[in-house]
């Protein structure tokens, strides 16, 4: 089948089928998601391919190589969505691998190894609070207990019972189902999810790596509500005070790293004093948030836990509070391979599409593959109005252009016996 | 019936009948505060007092001096309470003037001009968002559109309904019951809402003014939600750090004034991300506050909604965000007067009691009367634990220290004819 009539078509199908009122909605092992694992896979039978699943029900779509003993090449994105997101943030990658087989089956390519597109469960952390589980969980590598522990935001049930549920095995899943030695590269396709691409006008960005992340879901300040006219400046113990000198903090801390050219982002996506008991006119005596700080600097990250603690530590003297930051999740920095990005930027050029490269700062499965020591690469895709909500706006010709990259090194470096 | 016992047995009933799980409730113009109306109505019947009440339900009680067309000495304070509060934050000034007039009683003193204990309505901005209704609607000096704007925070109804409901007559609010300039003086005793009696290890203090207030009860900050690890910091539109920003030119603002010797104090007290749309890994497109700014210095206040406009503006253009500032309230500063402020501390001498001077950084109706131009003075009552909370702990002799000086004072200076 044209691999871009084949892609529209896949796209147009997934957004049918999960349009809620707002934008796109699958849920990590949930209706939709299911539903998009069963589109791409019929997708996948049409193109002759082996369709497979794994205990995590991962779907896997081969085309079988000259050399069927040879490390495959995974071509592999999600596709869950946050809820109310878009129709590309993870599909569009899975859509890339069966559009690219069918590239090659077009101009009658036998690769020398298999190829095999890899449909991922759960990737986004809205619903579970923690990220890659299907790719985690392919590669043997979901955190100790998150079985038991993850529960869905929406249901309050468990990963395993969630992943029982959509027909896979939970008790399957202390072994890797893929061995990340035996597995020749990982390559994602993805929207990118911020503004640069559309800011440089290129259609395509080869990704030079991933950051990683230190992430506290649920921290909180404690100090002691009194009258705010009545007590004093220095005998308030003012929650909300207190986190904003931590914010400011982090914010220097930015400057900082700008300056010094060190990648560092932070973010305070939740911030809540206790609508129990907060008043105009009290001093606060609680102040929620969340701060999620990614780098690609491993190191670095390494040590942000304890600045934020050491910081957290001189403001509760200052200003009488206690900070109780919670347990932090940790994702270390996604470091791709630096030949199969060579090999993805030769393509590009020999092909004439214009395009940048640029680090990624979002977190992605591939993220979870270089990690577990497998060769990875990710190409961008130009989006205009970002991700995770009902406007991603990726058009087929951009999608068209990494589609063509990733068939040329699929067909030249990638799939070479 | 002697003064102390008065005391103890009032502030006992009022206790027993408006205790909730947690503390005292009194609502403004609700049950519990009626029972306090009805308790100190019946106490002053017992001592031979006139009651009467005016058509905002404020509660007078008047012991009548030698010469009835002399202006009269107004005793009072209020007898709501926040939700879930203490005993004391209000009522022991109206019991105050109890005690004072069984004391003049007890020594056969008949003063040169009436003596009015005023039981005050809806002082606690918590209920209807709005501070001294009572008072400034004795006064005829309510906000304009105050009685069908202000809506009570638990019930939604309007302050006229509410003044219905409790017998009043909101139509006759746009006259004044009390003419100020026929008023010869207004006190008030009001626990401490702050440590500096304590700390201070002082049973009373002589106020020396109370501090006005500038405040936003529903400010916001409006950015633009976005992946928190896609975006560059450049495009970010984020209204949590635009909100800290804005919190820390305030606290910089505040070591400015300390250093200088200003009055100044703020509070955040409310503070909050969208909870229907904020998560861990968005960059937050919204955030509210509540901001509440008091000083003693009346111009410095007036310039201070120009500054926070001001700052706001600056923060935009760095930030890319919008801030909707919402409408402000205002209460000037009460000028408290110095003549009975020196008389009062005469009596505090002459009669061994130790005490202070001191600002109140809190809001009294006390401040409603000066500034409709009566001649106003405040004794604090030492009092741990600060007030709107269950653990309000003044002691009845700190309580007598403080209705003995009063007492002297209306036998002296205060009700010459």
């Amino acid at each position: 089948m044209e691999p871009g009539i084949l892609a529209a078509s896949l796209f147009d199908e997934l957004a049918e089928a999960t349009r809620d009122d707002v934008g796109i909605t699958r849920a990590s092992y949930g209706e939709g998601e299911a539903f998009a694992h069963g589109a791409v896979a019929r997708a996948a039978r049409t193109l002759g391919l082996e369709v497979e699943t794994d205990p995590a029900c991962n779907t896997y779509m081969t085309l079988p190589g000259s050399d069927r003993a040879a490390p495959p090449v995974i071509i592999g994105s999600h596709l869950d969505s946050v809820a109310e997101g878009g129709n590309f943030d993870g599909a569009a990658g899975v859509v890339a691998g069966l559009a690219a087989i069918a590239s090659l089956q077009e101009s009658r390519t036998t690769p020398g190894r298999d190829i095999r597109v890899m449909g991922i469960r759960a990737e986004e952390s809205a619903w579970f609070g923690t990220s890659y589980i299907g790719s985690r969980a392919a590669l043997g590598a979901l955190a100790p207990g998150a079985l038991e522990t993850a529960r869905r935001a929406d249901t309050g049930r468990t990963l395993a019972e969630h992943i029982r549920a959509a027909g896979g095995d939970p008790d399957a899943l202390d072994r890797p189902f893929l061995e990340a030695a035996c597995l020749h590269a990982f390559l994602e396709i993805h929207i990118e999810q911020g503004p640069v691409l559309v800011e440089q006008d290129l259609p395509v960005g080869v990704v030079t790596g991933i950051r990683g992340n230190r992430r506290l879901p649920a921290a909180r300040c404690l100090g002691a509500y009194s009258h705010c006219g009545g007590m004093p400046r220095r005998s308030r113990q003012d929650a909300v005070m207190a986190v904003t000198d931590l914010i400011a903090r982090l914010d220097r801390l930015w400057d900082e790293c700008e300056a010094t050219g060190r990648d560092f982002a932070f973010t305070v996506g939740k911030l809540s004093t206790d609508p129990e008991r907060h008043a105009m006119t009290i001093v606060p005596g609680e102040c929620s948030f969340s701060l999620d700080m990614r780098s690609l600097d491993g190191a670095f990250l390494d040590d942000l836990e304890d600045r934020v603690a050491e910081a957290a530590r001189q403001i509760e003297t200052r200003r009488g509070v206690t900070f109780e930051l919670g347990a932090a999740t940790r994702a270390a920095p996604g470091v791709l391979d630096e030949s199969i990005r060579a090999g993805l930027l030769d393509c590009a050029r020999s092909l004439d599409i214009p395009h940048n490269e640029m680090a990624s700062g979002a977190s992605h499965d591939s993220a979870a593959f270089a990690a577990a020591g497998v060769p990875t690469a990710m190409l961008f895709v130009r989006n205009p109005h970002g991700s995770h909500n009902p406007d991603e706006a990726m058009e087929l010709d951009d999608f068209m252009a990494a589609v063509n990259i990733l068939t040329r090194w699929l067909a030249t470096e990638g799939a070479r016996e």
